[in-house]
């Protein structure tokens, strides 16, 4: 029998993860079964398994390379640079909209709300850090808390999301995106 | 055999849509099935969908019966009040996070789609013509697009429903609410 490689394992990794992922889009949360993982990562329940223990497992390492990547843009550019990504990104929509499919479960499955508030702290970590530097360098508004200005961006992403899911037109959308930039920004001067 | 009135008709037609209701609001979109529809409204599907000929037409009455009544608060007080109104009301949470899990199929299902519009336009005209009214009396910003904002709000309407149905502190979005309004008014004269 061949040794398994480290090379090895992180390519099999890969495809189980990219499949789910496809999985996850095409199919939305609740329908991708195991059957549907088995045929879209094209390896079996067994094997898929071996690697990640189970369907949140694999769902959770999704949202946390997801989470990864967002928060290096965040850190840099703000969480509104997110957001125009998304939709300069249309082959994302679909994996995008099961984000919304999880809202019930995440009110109703504590283990999965944990797991989820795990993955999504980066980018909530990343966002804060970059609006504290913002509000320092006088860029940010300061008559509204940050948690709030926080709360106002990730709900801001959050029905971005769902309109794209939607169908919305992207050019409206990011006349939108103007919108809030502006709202989040330093007023004093403004006439 | 009695005769069927008017009333009786009614009465039934509340039974099954008050019933249904429960059922989407407790099982999502997805998971509300035929036999979980006849066990929360307590009639068979033969008696259910001689009233309403599907799922899916079912879903739309009760959407359409949303959307009549947030019309009316969207006309009077505009569509931030219609979110008020949603924060002060925490038992709907649930029902309200259905709005998310169709995202995917009125991407995905023309005939889905257009009788979502349908039901949805009756709020849409509200909201556009209040804030034609408010731009009129100068209390409505003037340097972006009606569309515009409206698309904001819509948008705004859609985020919160997600952040209350992950469980997001209410009062934390009540906040984020005054920003949205602030951020739609007239702007000149402030400093």
């Amino acid at each position: 029998m061949p040794r398994v490689t480290d090379d090895h394992l992180a390519a099999r990794r890969r495809q189980i993860l990219d499949g789910a992922r496809r999985c996850f889009a095409e199919y939305g949360y609740d329908r991708a079964t195991v059957r549907r993982l088995e045929q879209t990562i094209g390896l079996s329940r067994g094997a898929i398994f071996h690697h990640f223990r189970d369907k949140d497992t694999l769902f959770f390492e999704l949202a946390r390379e997801d989470a990864e990547r967002m928060a290096e843009v965040a850190a840099r550019e703000g969480l509104i640079q997110v957001m125009r990504d998304m939709l300069a990104a249309p082959d994302q929509f679909d994996w995008l909209a099961t984000r919304l499919e999880i809202a019930r479960k995440l009110r109703n499955d504590p283990a999965f709300s944990r797991g989820w508030a795990e993955r999504s702290a980066e980018l909530s970590a990343a966002t804060s850090e970059r609006l504290r530097r913002q509000k320092q360098a006088g860029r940010l508004r300061d008559d509204v808390p940050g948690e709030v200005l926080r709360t106002y961006l990730e709900l801001v992403l959050d029905g971005l999301v769902a309109r794209l899911a939607s169908g919305d037109d992207p050019q409206r959308l990011s006349a939108v995106l103007d919108m809030v930039e502006e709202s989040v920004r330093q007023q004093a001067g403004q006439s």
